[in-house]
């Protein structure tokens, strides 16, 4: 047996580009399965245009073509009406894993990781060999070029710069894929699209499938949503390590500068509060001499001090209204109810807010189940009836891994009148909105189960349960009573019939009075309807209306 | 309204580093939960030990030794005897992300992505604020350091190197973390390194705990397993990216060349095929001047060639019989059955195996529901009875994303005799071989569900749970069998009694005449144990042994 030694062992140590392990690896990022594929490249795309468009406090107009070119090789054109990128900078945005502006900032956006549309530019090259194509137009500029990324060092290559004529205002990036494949099912690029105006009713959105059907789907409000402003950390949602980080790339002179613009909530009265708990602090010294051991001690005595809550505004929620609205507009149900929670933190000190709707009927509930596409693996784990969104944008894969099944799944459902779940016409529809989402992979398709965020989906989709239970039970009753109305009106005429021999009384005023008596009993006074009080306790409806 | 301009939209954008990425995405590494952080940190270095080990044909001695600091914060200390790292590389190994010998290389590794040290590095300096300690003996040095990462640049800081006296050989790496737990649990380090004993049964595994008690798991063959080769890739596992990629990284001067050093199973004849098929390859052509639409046209090209299955010696199996000795080793069950199945490969042409096996009775099925940690969410999913490995790994967290979870959840194992399958002593153990094992995230806790991975684990674990099926039928009989004896032989007296009476026989030679009759047809005679043959049909044992 030949021993190798370590320098043998060794000798091939390389070091590797972000880009590289991704072209390796691109089903973390959430390539994997055709089918999957154009939805993330879709996702991708349509995220940034919707970010780009908000920021830019543009009502978003976005529209998406796909064009099939052969066996699972596919055009993709996203344009929307947005600021544009600056000509300088889109290479970066473009062909750079981990470049943008959304990755440092305290603030809510769908991205958040600078990875997505360097992927999608990854994935077009390693799927179809080609460049990505960007026309864009901003205030200063139109322009037009091809963009790809070169693997080994993460930089992006640009060829055919050139100005653009026109009207142009806005990016349209334009990009081939091989490797994907559109299918209408419930994991691909229409459901995306009708759940991406579900969840944001101030878009209009038109896809343009590959079979030349176009579907719009147009804005439900004028109105912009409100509008995320980026924060300061709370003094509760920091780690040591984080105090640390802030402290050494301070450009404040002292400490107790720094404290104060640092942190939210921070006042001179908290920074002496902060002090007399963490003795050893300098206020006068330069942050950049802070330690860890001092971190740590900040750290602790932040946790001793009573807070405000972290400011809210720093999200935004889509808004029970909207909600209501959206539903009711793509579901069609015949019951619709909407729960907004308060703003909440988890972690300690990081905001985030939960709403929830239920809708009944209608199109609500499973979708049909699609035919399989060829080793679609991930047609095997449906989604059923949970319709998930973080900061707005839909989720539509790895459901069982995420936060918000959890929450939905374990709920005791027979408890509101939902005898089976998956069954049934239900949508049970949450958006999680926070300055970070807790993403369990780089794929963004799953919330990482932390107990504050699955705490706060539960009480917001019961919520929404109980009134489903009672639109439920108001309608069982009145099905209750109206089938005994029936049943005993067959015997009105017989009996008034019978009665009017016995009495000598007229029988059409002895059957009008009986009628009259039945219908008072079985349809207007629900109290009376049942066979005795405890069956209807029984079925949990003493909360029904009390008629008259 | 203040309206806002793509320049000033964009003003904020940066590049950050692979390791500021992970730092903010902590748990996409497997650092979410404490409990799991601190088996992530176990698997890590355990994992790179055993690696190491083998590489240089040694015998792995592991030792883990975990102390508490403080509340949360413990100190981790893994050594090994392996080669030792070349003080020159140090850095690298554990303070670079994405630097390492694995992640270019086409062989079956534990590792294979350059991330895990790297990132204990990197959780410990933001739990700790501490570098890491690592001692090492090569053949050429011994030295020891302090070791941290710099996170905007993901570059290494070296420290207090110094010479090491006396006999050192191997690693031993020292580190504290913060935000961890060490807990017994389903998803603890003891059970962790119990399943890293129970697939690699040549190693010998030592647990130290925060208690004091020290576990060793000895091992069970002092055979080193099968050393994996690197192989070259095989013409059907790969795509038209990865053909151009090899031909413009390739030394080759002419094309012919290039593709009969690239690929696996090419020969003089293969390249005339493939020529005789793509009609403008010019085979003396430099291979830099292949074009994307060349590399495309050989690939389809490939797909119409018939070619030798990939070098399945590529693949390092554990071995039926060290399954099977290592399962009664640690699991103590009643009945044990493996099977390994024969090479395969998933995506056209990469080659994996997998090996299954049942124990039943025992220590098998699935562990006692330990007490739950707070904020442990991972817990709330329990693995059950499965246990899964790739590259004789353990797997530990993200069941529900498994292609081995999917596959064995979703066999019916009524049919084989498991009413219940989550309740009973049962076991199933799979483990996934592969040169590219395709984990569905970066934290490597779950394989992707590649159909025809999920097909060879189902196909291998089904043959298993018929062999169980047959055991748990035979020991049924065999209840029946002696229940009935056992009611027949009271009578035997009895009756003895009554028939010398009548016959004028001896009693006690008709009782041993009646016991032999009785003893022949209940208890050596299975078919003639039953009632009817109809119901022993119904029971689906028409394959158990004839006994005489």
């Amino acid at each position: 047996m030949p021993k190798q030694n370590a320098d043998e062992i060794f000798k091939e140590f390389k070091e590797h580009s972000i880009s590289e392990f991704f072209r390796r690896n691109s089903q973390m990022l959430g390539y994997s399965g055709k089918v999957r594929s154009l939805t993330t490249i879709i996702h991708e795309y349509v995220t940034n245009s919707l970010d780009a468009c908000e920021e830019a406090d543009i009502l978003p107009e976005i529209r998406v073509e796909i064009r099939e070119l052969g066996e699972n090789k596919y055009s993709v054109l996203v344009s929307d009406n947005g600021p544009g990128i600056p000509s300088k900078l889109a290479g970066k945005a473009l062909a750079t894993v981990l470049a943008g502006t959304k990755f440092h900032r305290y603030k809510q956006q769908r991205g958040q990781q600078g990875i997505g549309a360097a992927g999608c530019t990854l994935f077009s090259k390693i799927t179809s060999g080609k460049s990505v194509h960007i026309a864009a137009g901003t205030s200063r500029e139109k322009y037009e070029c091809d963009i790809t990324i070169d693997i080994k060092s993460n930089k992006p290559l640009i060829e055919n710069m050139g100005e653009l004529q026109g009207e142009v205002s806005g990016t349209a990036i334009r990009a081939d894929f091989g490797d994907v494949k559109y299918e209408n099912s419930d994991h691909g690029v229409y459901e995306y699209i009708k759940r991406t105006a579900l969840s944001n009713p101030h878009i209009t959105i038109t896809l343009l499938a590959p079979d030349g059907k176009e579907s719009t789907f147009p804005r439900a409000t004028s109105e912009l949503p409100k509008k995320a402003r980026e924060i300061k950390p709370h003094p509760l949602g920091v780690t040591t390590n984080d105090v640390l980080e802030f402290a050494h790339r301070s450009e404040a002179k002292k400490s107790s500068q720094f404290l104060l613009e640092t942190f939210s909530r921070m006042s001179p009265g908290k920074i002496e509060e902060t002090k007399s708990i963490v003795k050893d602090l300098d206020l006068e010294q330069n942050p950049h001499s802070i330690t860890w051991d001092t971190a740590e001690k900040l750290v602790s005595a932040f946790k001793q001090i009573k807070w405000m809550v972290p400011e809210m505004d720093s999200l935004s929620e889509i808004g029970e209204k909207q909600i209501e609205v959206a539903m009711k507009n793509i579901l069609n149900p015949s019951f619709a109810s909407v729960t907004a929670r308060k703003p909440k933190v988890f972690r300690g000190g990081i905001p985030f807010v939960v709403e929830a709707g239920i809708a009944y009927g209608g199109n609500s509930g499973k979708p049909k189940e699609a035919p399989k596409g060829e080793g679609e693996a991930e047609m095997q784990i449906s989604e059923g009836n949970v319709l998930r969104f973080a900061n707005k944008v839909p989720l539509l894969f790895d459901a069982s891994n995420c936060a918000i099944t959890e929450a939905v799944k374990g709920m005791d459902w027979k408890r509101y009148s939902i005898a089976n779940f998956d069954e049934e016409p239900i949508s049970v529809f949450v958006n999680v909105s926070s300055v970070y989402v807790p993403y369990s992979g780089v794929g963004k398709q799953a919330i990482s189960q932390e107990e504050e965020i699955i705490g706060e989906i539960k009480l917001a989709v019961q919520d929404c349960a109980r009134s489903l239970q009672r639109h439920l039970s108001g309608i069982r009753n009145q099905n209750l009573r109206e089938s005994r109305y029936k049943a005993i009106m067959i015997y009105v005429k017989q009996l008034s019939g019978d009665l009017a021999e016995i009495t000598g009384a007229k029988r059409e005023e002895l059957e009008k009075s009986l009628k009259k008596l039945v219908e008072e009993r079985y349809l207007l006074n629900p109290e009376g309807a049942s066979a005795s009080p405890a069956e209807e306790k029984a079925e949990g409806v003493e909360d029904a209306p009390s008629g008259q």
